[in-house]
C-alpha cells in the first residue's frame, strides 16, 4: 500500500522514517502548503493542493499530522476519496466531530486510526501481561509532563497553535492523552472523572491532573506543558506493584512481589523508532481487515474524546470550533 | 513540663522516645485501661482512671493515641481541666469537633495540637526553602500508600478500628492526611477540591485520590492501606522541578534546574525518630507563647479536616459520630 503525508514538522518526519522502515508500506508522497518542506521529505511526490491528493487513485493511506483544528475537515476529505486515515493525536477536537468522522469511515468502508504511538509498542503489550500478576488494582498512576519552548512564546504574549483554542490547542490534549489513552487501553471506560487544570491567558490549559474513577480502582494522569517531571509510572494491585519509568516510550516495567519482595522485568528491547510499530499494527489490520483489533483502538479513541471533552468542560476549556 | 500518655500502640512508644530525647519535656505516666499494658511504657506513674488523669495537677501535657473516635471527648475533658494537648492524627472525625476543641482550647488558656509529625521536621523546612528556586508551582504530586496488614482481616471479612466508620477509620483520614498536609503547609487552602476512592464494604475507603486545586496549580494526593508504593514526591514549577524520595520522613529533596540541569540536594539527616522535633517544636511554643507558630499548625489543622471532610461528602464515606 501507498502512504502520502500531511504536515512537515519532526513526528512527520519519524512517521516517514518508520513507513520506510517498516517493511509493509511505500512512503508515495507528501502534502505541504510549501512544496520546498514537502520535498525535504524525501518522497517520489510533492502534493501542494489537498484535493489532487484527495483525488490520486494511487494513494491508499494518509497520515495526517496538520495542526488539530484542520484534522476533521482533511480526514473526511481523504475518507470520502476511500482512503485509511492514520490521524495524529489528539485526532479530532470535539466527541461530534469524532462519531461523525467514525461514521464518514463506516461509509466509505476505510479505517480511521489515532496515532497513539504508545498503544501500539511490545512494552505496552508487555504492560498488560505484568498487570496479571498485581491482583486487583487499586491505583493507578501516569504522566506526561514536559516543558515546551512554545510556552517561552506564551510569556511572551504570544499565541502559538498548540497553546490556542483556535487550533484547538492546550497541555490536556496534547499531552494528557498520553496517560489517559494508556489508562482507557488498560482499565477500560472510567465511571466518572474529575479535571482540574492551570488555565494560561490563550484560554487553553498549561498543567493539570484527571483523576478516572474506576469504582473499585482510582487512576491519576497528571500532565504538562510548562514543567518537567521524573516521577514514573505506577500499577499498585493487592498483591504487588508495577513501576514503569515513563509511558511513552516505556523502557522498564518492574513488577514488585507485594509478599516475596521479588522483582521481575518485563520491559523488552524496542526499536529507537517506536513509530514503526505503530505502521506495521496498522498496516496489518488493514491488510487483514480485522475489526476486532480495529475495534479495540476505535474504542480507545472514543473513550479518550469523551474524557477529554467532559475535562475540558469541568474546567472551562472552550475550543474556537465549539463557539 | 510533665507530659501524659494516653494509648500504648507503637505510636506511643516512639512518643514517649521522643519526649525523653527532646531534652524539654519529662515523661510523667501512660494512661490504659490495662494497667499493665500502660507500665510497659517505663513510666513513673500509671492511670487507669482518665478523670484520675485529668485531676492530677502534676501533668501540664496530654499526648492522646487512642482510637480516632475518642479524640474528642478525651481532649475535651484535658483542656478543661487546664492541659495542653497533642493529638495523634487524624485529630478529630468532623469540622465541627475541631472547632469546638479549639474554642475550648481558648477559653481554658491551653494549646491544642495535632501531632502531623512530618510537619514539624528539619527537612519539610528545607522543603520550603528549596520551593523558593522552582518559581511559580504548576504541578505539585505526594502519596502516602502502604499496605496494612489490617486489610487482610477485612479481606476475611472482619472490621478492624482503622477500616472502620465507627472509629471514624479509612484511608484518607489515616495515611491520605499525609500527602493532605505536606500540600496544606506548602501551599495554604485549595481553591477546590476532588476526591475518588475504592470504598471497602465496612463503609470507609481503602485508597484513593484527592485533587486540590489552587487555581494557578494542581496537586495531586495519593493514598491507599490496600497497596504497596514506590513513587517519590515532586514539585514541578517553571524554573525546575524538586523530586522527595517521601513525605514521612523526607530523606532526599533534590532539586533540578530546568535550565542548566543541575542538581541541589536539600535534605539533611534527621535524628530516626522523627517525633523528636515535634516534641522539641511543641514545647517550645508553649514555652514561648509563640501564638504566630501555633496558628500556623491550628491553620493547617483546620484546613486538612475541611477538605477530608469535603472528600468524604464527595465520595460517600460517613462516620458513626455523624449518624
Amino acid at each position: 500500500m501507498n502512504v502520502a503525508t500531511i504536515g512537515t514538522g519532526w513526528i512527520t518526519e519519524q512517521f516517514v522514517d518508520a513507513v520506510r522502515e517498516s517493511g509493509k508500506w511505500t512512503f508515495a508522497g507528501a502534502y505541504s502548503r510549501s512544496a520546498e518542506k514537502a520535498d525535504k521529505l524525501g518522497g517520489p511526490r510533492v502534493f501542494t493542493d489537498l484535493n489532487e491528493l484527495a483525488a490520486n487513485k494511487e494513494i491508499d493511506v494518509v497520515y495526517i499530522a496538520s495542526p488539530n483544528a484542520l484534522h476533521f475537515e482533511q480526514a473526511l476529505l481523504f475518507m470520502k476519496n476511500k482512503k485509511h486515515i492514520i490521524c495524529e493525536k489528539p485526532m479530532f477536537s470535539t466527541t461530534k466531530e469524532l462519531e461523525e468522522a467514525f461514521k464518514v469511515a463506516d461509509e466509505n468502508g476505510v479505517f480511521l486510526f489515532e496515532a497513539f504511538r504508545n498503544l501500539y509498542t511490545p512494552n505496552h503489550a508487555r504492560l498488560k501481561e505484568a498487570i496479571e500478576k498485581v491482583g486487583p488494582v487499586r491505583h493507578s498512576f501516569f504522566q506526561f509532563i514536559k516543558y515546551s519552548s512554545r510556552y517561552d512564546n506564551v510569556l511572551a504574549g504570544e499565541e502559538p497553535n498548540v497553546f490556542s483554542p483556535a487550533f484547538s490547542g492546550g497541555a490536556l490534549v496534547d499531552l494528557g492523552v498520553y496517560p489517559i489513552s494508556v489508562a482507557v487501553s488498560l482499565f477500560g471506560k472510567p465511571k466518572s472523572i474529575s479535571c482540574h487544570v492551570m488555565m494560561l491567558p490563550t484560554g487553553v490549559d498549561g498543567s493539570g491532573s484527571v483523576v478516572l474513577d474506576y469504582g473499585d480502582h482510582t487512576c491519576t494522569a497528571m500532565y504538562s506543558k510548562i514543567t518537567d517531571s521524573h516521577l514514573p509510572g505506577e500499577i499498585g494491585g493487592e498483591e504487588g506493584t508495577i513501576l514503569i519509568d515513563h509511558i511513552a516510550p516505556i523502557t522498564s516495567i518492574e513488577f514488585k512481589n507485594r509478599r516475596t519482595g521479588e522483582k521481575e522485568q518485563y520491559a523488552v528491547r524496542e526499536e529507537e523508532n517506536d513509530m514503526i510499530y505503530e505502521a506495521k499494527v496498522i498496516a496489518e489490520i488493514i491488510e487483514s481487515n480485522d475489526q476486532e483489533k480495529y475495534q479495540y483502538f476505535r474504542n480507545v479513541s472514543e473513550i479518550v474524546m469523551q474524557i477529554t471533552e467532559e475535562a475540558r468542560k469541568q474546567s472551562g476549556i472552550v475550543f474556537d470550533v465549539e463557539k
